[in-house]
C-alpha cells in the first residue's frame, strides 16, 4: 500500500509541467539551474548570472540562508542575499531559486524567489514543508540523505496537500559507505520517480559526487537515465568559494558542460522508443 | 579538527547532570524515560504515567505533536495531548517530555514540558535548535538517521551557542541495510560521546529496534555500555496503539525490566575500575 | 597513501584493452555481454545466443556454477552448463563468460571460457583472485556489495601481480539502506575507475537494479557516464527463468535497447571535448 | 518464508553446545577467544598464550593466514603460524581457534585448530563453507560486512547441511557510513540470533569497533544483551603488532576486563526472569 496519493502516476498520468511565468519547463524542455552553493557578494552574484545566462541555464541559485552543520561556518548573507539575487534576475532574465529553512521564513523568501528550495536536510521538516504548500511557488525537494524513494514521494504529500501542485523532485546523493565521493548519487532514483509519479525530477550532480571532475560525465548521465533537468554549482573561481569550492564548475567547464547537455538533450528527443523505455 | 567546542571534554572535564526541579539526573542517577509514541486519550495518559511511575522511571513521556512520514497518519492531539500530559504530571509527580516540531511552537511547548525533545527527522533543523537553545528547559537530541557522531555533536552546538547548556543525546539507531531491525541500535555512539563529550547520553532501545522482545536485552547492554539512562515506549495495551504497538512493552514487561535495570545499575556502580575503563 | 600500483594510472596512462582472439575491446569498441542469470539446458543456450548475436553483443553470459544465498536453491548445470555454452560459441561466433567460483575450478572453468567472471561475494576472495591472476583469461571482477573503489581497486591487485593484466572491472550496485531497487547502482563508480585506474570498467544494470522497467534508462546513462561496456540479463522467456527473471529482459525489449545503445555510442564518439571532460 | 531449517530454532529448540574435547561451551559457561591479529613470532604466540591462560579465556586466536586487502601487506607465518599456536597450546592447556581461506587449506588447518573460523570477508566463500562442513571442527563463522541477519543464517546452512552441527556465530559490526568506528557493532543482531537459531552467537567487539577504548564497554554490553561469548585481540605489545594494534588491548586492560567480565556473567546468571526476557 503506498502511502502517498496526489504525488503518484496513478492520480494523474500526464507529467507535470513547471511554470514559471511565460516559462514551462519540464518534458522536453529541461530545466538547468546553476549557480553558487553561497551567495557571497552582488558581484559575484552579477558575473555568475551573466555567465549562468551564457551557458543557456534558464535558473539561477544562490544560497543566501545557509543550512550549516557547524553554527560556526558561514551561515549566509540573508535578506541581502536575496536582494543581490533579484538584482541578479533583473539583470539577465533569470529566473531565481534559493532555499528556505524554517516555516516562518517561508513568506519572505517566496517574495523574492521564483522557486522555494527544501533541502535534504529538512525534506521531513513537515512545518516546513506545509508551509512550502501554502505559498504560491514551485517547490524544489531534494532527496534527505537517508530517505528512501517512497518517504521522499510522502514528504511532497505534505506540500501538494496544501494545495502546491508544482513539486520538483531533486536528487542529490544518498549516504553510503562509500567515502571516495561525498555521497552515492542515485541515478535509479530518477527512473523510479519517473516511473512512480507525474512530478519532474532533476538531478544534482555537484553535492551528489562532490568532485568538480565527475559533474560532467553525471550530468550526461543524468540526462541519459531520464532526468528533467539538472542543478549545477558553478563559481567565477571555485578556489575562492566560501563553501563547496571543490564540487563547483570553473566558467569554461560550465560553458563546455551546457553545450554538451544541449545536444544529448537533442540525441535523446529522437531516439526511437525512448518514452517506452523510461515511462513503463 | 573538531567542529564543536562547547560540548567538548575539552572545553568542560567534568559530566553534565540535568536538573529537574529538586532532581539532578545523570552520572548513578539514570534518567529512566517511559510512556507511550502518541498521547490517545486523557484516560491512556493516567493510566500509563501511574504504570510509569510504578516502574520507577522518573519522566513520562508522549506525542502530542507527532512527526509522521505521511501527512494522512495520525498526527498526534497538539495542545490537548500536552494538557493530559500535565494532568498526568499533577496526578502522580512525574515529570513530562514532549517532542517540538516547529521554532515558534517552542514557547508553547516549554510552557508544558519539563523537556523538550527534538526528533531524528529534525536533528540538522537548525532553525528548531536555536529555538530549543533559547528556551530554558533541558533538551533531548535525537541523534539523526545518518546522522554521524561528529555531525550529532555539531547540531548540539546550535543549542548549547544559545546559551542552553542542557543537552541530552539519545541514540535510536541508524540507518542501515539490515531489514530484520527496523534501525540498527549503535551502542558504540554511547562510548563515543562520553569519550568525546561532557554532556549526557541515554539510549531508546524501543525506536533503535522496533521490536518489542529485544527492548529488554537491548537496555540491558545500553546501561553496560555506559548510557546515562533509557526512553523506553510502554503502553498499556500495545495491540491498540495508535503508533508504535509492535516495539511498545505491555506493563508486565515493562515492570519486570525496570527491576532488572536498577539491578543491573547497582552492578555497574559497584564494578571495579569500572570509569577507568569507559572514560579514557 | 594508495595501496595498489599495477591497477593505477600512475603505473600506465593509457587505457588497457581486452584482446579475444581477433577482437579488440574497450575504449570505442564498448564491450556488450548479455545472456541468462543461469545455464538452464542445451536449448535455452542456443536459443538466446542467436538472440544476443543478433542484437550485436559480442560476449554471451551463462551461469554454470550458481552462488546462492541458499544451499537448497538451484546451483547450476555445472560443467554440463559450460559445455552448452561452448556449443552455443560453435553455432554463433559469440565468445562466452561465466563465474568460477572455487580456486582449483579455474583451470576447468578456463578451459571453457573466454572470460573468467568473478562474482560480488568473491571480490575478496584472495585464493579465487590468485588462482584466477594465474590463468591466461581475462578476468571480469565484480565490486562487492559493500566495497569501497580502494577496495576494489586493491582486490584486482591480487589478479595483476599474478600476471595477469586483463581485469574488467564491473560495477554491478551496491547494498544501501534503499529497497525499492535490489541494489544502488553507483555510476559515480564508472568516473572513479576511469579516473584512478587504465582497466576497463562496465555496468551491470541488471543486478545494479533487480528491475527490467530500469535497465533501458540505466545502460544509456552507464554509456553516458563513460562505462566501456554493459553486461545485461537476457532470457527468451523471463516468466520461466530459474533466477532474476524480474531483471532480464525479453527479447524485444533487448533488440530495442541494443538499437539504442549503438545510437548512443556513436553519439558519445562525436561529442566534442568528451575525452577532456571525464579523464582528467 | 525463511530460507534455513537446520539452523533454526523450529528445528531444534534448544540451545546447541560447543564441544571441545571435554570442554563444553556455550549458555551459562561463556565462550572467551583471545590473542593477537596474527602470529607474529614463536615468543609472541608463547607470551600471549600464557596472559590469555592467566586472564581466564579458554581459547586462543591467532592468524596464520591473514586474508588482507591489499596483497603487499603481511600475510601471515601460514602453517609455520599454526605450529606456534599448537605449541602454545601444549604450553598452556589453552585451545585454538585461526582462519582458514580456501576449500584446499580446510584439511591442514583442521589439523592442528579445535576451532576453524570463517572471515567476513568469506561468509558467502560456498565452496569453503562446504569445505568446513565436511570438517569434524567446530566452525566460527564471522557476519559478512553487509550480510543481513537472514543471510548470515542462510550461510550457516552450507556447513550444516553438510554434516558439521557445531556453527557459533560471531557479530563484528557491519558496514556503515559512520567512520569514527571501524565497523558498526550490532548487538541486537544477538538478539536475532538467539530468537531464530538454537547455535551459539558471540561478539568480536575489537573489529567491531576498532577502538581499544571501546573494546571494554562493548564487551559488557555484549554478554548483557545476551551474547554467548566474546573473541578479544590482545597483544603483549599492542604498538608493535604488525595488524591491528589500534584496537589490541594491551596486557594490563584484558586481564581488568576479564575480571570484569566474570562479575558481569555471574550477575546475570542471577538476574530474575532473565532467559524469558531474551529468549521469547
Amino acid at each position: 500500500m503506498a502511502h502517498y496519493t496526489l504525488a503518484s502516476r496513478e492520480s494523474k498520468s500526464d507529467d507535470t509541467l513547471i511554470r514559471l511565468g511565460e516559462l514551462t519547463l519540464g518534458g522536453c524542455e529541461k530545466l538547468f539551474i546553476a549557480g553558487p552553493c553561497a551567495v557571497e557578494s552582488r558581484r559575484q552574484m552579477l558575473d555568475t548570472a551573466r555567465l549562468v545566462k551564457r551557458g543557456g541555464a534558464q535558473i539561477l541559485r544562490g544560497g543566501a540562508f545557509k543550512p550549516r552543520t557547524s553554527p560556526y561556518d558561514f551561515q549566509g548573507l540573508a535578506e541581502k542575499g536575496l536582494e543581490y539575487m533579484a538584482e541578479a534576475r533583473e539583470a539577465t532574465g533569470l529566473r531565481i531559486i534559493s532555499e528556505v529553512m524554517a516555516p516562518d521564513a517561508v513568506p519572505l523568501v517566496a517574495q523574492y524567489v521564483d522557486i522555494l528550495q527544501i533541502g535534504a536536510r529538512n525534506m521531513q521538516n513537515f512545518a516546513l514543508l506545509k508551509a512550502a504548500g501554502r505559498s504560491n511557488r514551485p517547490v524544489l525537494l531534494k532527496r534527505g540523505l537517508s530517505a528512501t524513494i517512497e518517504e521522499w514521494l510522502q514528504a511532497s504529500e505534505y506540500i501538494l496537500s496544501e494545495g502546491n501542485q508544482q513539486v520538483i523532485f531533486c536528487e542529490r546523493g544518498i549516504r553510503t559507505f562509500e567515502s571516495y565521493t561525498r555521497n552515492t548519487l542515485d541515478l535509479s532514483a530518477v527512473s523510479a520517480i519517473k516511473a512512480l509519479s507525474h512530478l519532474p525530477v532533476i538531478v544534482d550532480p555537484s553535492h551528489g559526487t562532490g568532485r568538480r571532475e565527475m559533474v560532467s560525465p553525471m550530468s550526461l548521465a543524468a540526462l541519459a537515465s531520464g532526468a528533467d533537468g539538472l542543478m549545477l554549482e558553478v563559481h567565477p573561481n571555485p578556489a575562492e568559494a566560501l563553501c563547496d569550492g571543490p564540487q563547483s564548475l570553473p566558467p569554461a567547464e560550465y560553458l563546455a558542460l551546457m553545450h554538451q547537455l544541449r545536444a544529448m538533450n537533442a540525441f535523446l528527443a529522437k531516439l526511437p522508443e525512448r518514452a517506452k523505455a523510461v515511462g513503463e
